[in-house]
């Protein structure tokens, strides 16, 4: 007899030309004539995506619904329409000049997935429902006080009233509630409506999405289980102060160079990185900006000031708290011997959302069974699965190997990768448990 | 029978109603509205200074002349007007907005010191000149191809003939040999003629100058010997380049940070200091500027470019030289390790000027016969001194203690400390050697 693995990989293969049609169309119809593709979060690109979803859908004959908010419900009905049902879903908005993987690969995977199993002829023990996510790209089209995947906190009633008229989109300058209006969505009734998802009726959620960094690509392997997605603590604003001065006729130890300082913190995160990686423990920093001050700097001046920021992320809520407190200590410690001050104003801190324990076994599973080679690995951007978490709701996700990055219109994934990704996906699904 | 020491001690007193009438009516009449003093090389403030200089020399009965440049020489005839004369001199312009004391100070020692040997009715054994030094601080006046110190330079015959030209004032934009003939000088004829100052006529240079920085106030000594004028290594354009990635999903270990990896340079530079420092070598460095690029930077991306400038000042050569090779070095090691690329340009290299040993020895004497604490001290910034080095004449400088740095209009040199300096000049030129 064929086993539950054989069934499933012959029926994505099966499936694959239609998941290769729709990234082809999705492509083709949001390109951007600047580059990439533009699906602006509840704008022109997203809409169009989103009907060419539920047109695929239907054509499958999916249960199709949406939410006040927008988002997306493609259903394959189970054998008990009662039972938790299983969620699917990922993002159909694009940063501007984006790739066409970033998000989309998600919902076609489920989509897929849906389709292999129709395939494979297997009824389902639940509901599978697979999910496009509106507004997940808030970073780049949402300005204001917002906090972020708006689509998937819509649906889990985690947004806060206020967010509808305080997240303001950057092209155009008008709050989040006018572009939903203009696309056909409520936010009156997001607001007064109990969550569209209710997370007492979710058996799990799963997430395939492109690697944003270069680990699978570099070790050649095609997918990765996500141990978590990183918490951050952030400093955008932070400075040194010391002292301007002339710098031939100052004495070294008499300077208060704001840049020697900050080059000394700079090294010593470096050096507790080192420790800390090295205990085998999660953990990347960045100081994207530093700069002088271009009024005053001048290469014959001890710099009196400097400014950066400090990007600190963690999939484990102990490291990135540890790391916290050794900024704050060095800094500290710093000043007082170079005769400087840190402003480092306050860490916005966003904590890690750990992936579920038996999901993430259920997939490792899933590859051994499948013959497919991973590699656990911790997801340095954020996701909606991070919300799905917040709501209590068991959610893993799985990564696919992608070159150049991701929010870049060279975002590279190979079908064949995206393939082993959603058989791993249908394989989860079609299981009785 | 009365000392050297005790003769020109009370002289120098008896002098000082001079030094400070001509320290406050050039302040006054030199004012800057907007603060500070304003005396423009070949421009109004720097003619005034030298004509208020002339008249003051003129009623104290010196001789009295201009060369071709416009540099002004006052002097107290010796006993064998054949013998080498001494020369006594600093600079009279001033950076915009600047203090009263950086350079008058120095011009204004020597005609108190003349004044004092007069009234000890001292007859030097040689002629001693007094000289007032065009275009100092041509750092702030000029721009284009020039290689500073106009003045002096033009008087001991150091000047391309293409300076006068290329050195374009920067408030005017108009090129320096049109200032000076509006100041009624002959570029010329300084082109023409042999230099004005012939070394061989010289028995040495003595310049008295405020220190630029904050040693000898800092440690409460009125004066310091100074060693030498520091000579500088520079990398005006330095770049670091890595690559831009997203700074979560980009694992530490994979990353091409130019900040991080120009921190380590910064650090490695401090470090080499500290060693060179406790080794009693005099070294110090600056990295002035450095930014990342505002148009493309963020917090939450790997900075894949940071700019960035080096300034390496010492007394004595081969530790600039040691330091070049040390910067060059430790950049291609970390280059290497953390896969980025430096771009450092070349190093623009000043030699640094030694200051005659015999003449600092008969400071120190002189310091010690009239009771001035006193502190051997390098000069960080440039001098008139060393272009006299540079030709071939023994040449010393006296540092007077001052607060708050040069070049600003909070500078503040103490009338009391300024009076221990020109004691010991008028000691050092009223000896029969």
């Amino acid at each position: 007899m064929e086993s539950l693995e054989q069934k499933i990989s012959a029926a994505v293969t099966e499936a694959m030309p239609l998941a290769k049609s729709v990234f082809e169309t999705l492509a083709r119809d949001t390109a951007d004539p600047a580059g990439g593709v533009t699906r602006a979060s509840y704008g022109e690109g997203e809409q169009y995506a989103h009907g060419l979803l539920a047109r695929t859908a239907r054509e499958l004959d999916l249960e199709v619904s949406a939410d006040p908010g927008g988002n997306l419900y493609m259903t394959l009905p189970g054998r008990d329409r009662t039972a938790p049902a299983w969620f699917v879903g990922s993002h159909l908005d694009s940063v501007p000049k984006g790739g066409n993987f970033d998000g989309a690969a998600g919902v076609i995977a489920g989509v897929t997935a849906l389709r292999a199993i129709q395939h494979a002829q297997i009824t389902p023990a639940r509901d599978i429902t697979v999910m496009g996510v509106r507004a997940e790209e808030t970073g780049s089209w949402f300005s204001g006080s917002h906090g972020g995947h708006l689509g998937s906190r819509m649906a889990l009633g985690l947004i806060r009233p206020e967010e509808f008229e305080q997240a303001i989109r950057v092209d155009s300058g008008r709050p989040l509630g006018e572009h939903m209006r203009e696309c056909g969505f409520d936010p009156e009734a997001v607001r007064g409506k109990p969550p569209h998802i209710d997370p007492r009726r979710v058996k799990g959620y799963l997430e395939l999405h492109i690697e944003q960094g270069p680990v699978l690509e570099r070790r050649g392997i095609p997918i990765g289980v996500v141990t978590s997605i990183r918490g951050s603590s952030r400093l955008p604003d932070a400075r040194c102060l010391g002292a301007y001065n002339h710098s031939g006729g100052t004495p070294q130890e008499l300077r208060q160079d704001a840049v020697v300082a900050t080059a000394e913190l700079i090294q010593a995160v470096d050096g507790k990185w080192q420790e800390v990686n090295a205990a085998g423990k999660d953990l990347v920093f960045n100081f994207g900006r530093i700069y002088t001050d271009a009024k005053i700097h001048s290469l014959a001046k001890v710099p009196g000031e400097v400014s950066f920021s400090v990007d600190i992320r963690s999939g484990e809520p102990d490291v990135v708290a540890m790391m916290r407190e050794f900024v704050l200590r060095k800094a500290d410690e710093i000043a007082a011997r170079r005769n400087v001050r840190f402003e480092l104003g306050r860490f916005g801190v966003s904590d890690p959302a750990v992936l579920d324990a038996g999901l993430r076994r259920d997939l490792h599973a899933g590859c051994h069974a499948l013959g497919i080679s991973t590699l656990d690995i911790a997801s340095g951007g954020g996701h909606d699965a991070q919300e799905f978490v917040k709501a209590g709701i068991p959610a893993a996700m799985i990564f696919v190997s992608n070159d150049h990055g991701s929010h870049v219109a060279e975002e590279a994934m190979r079908l064949d990768d995206f393939e082993l990704g959603t058989r791993l996906l249908a394989w989860r699904l079609a299981r009785e448990d």
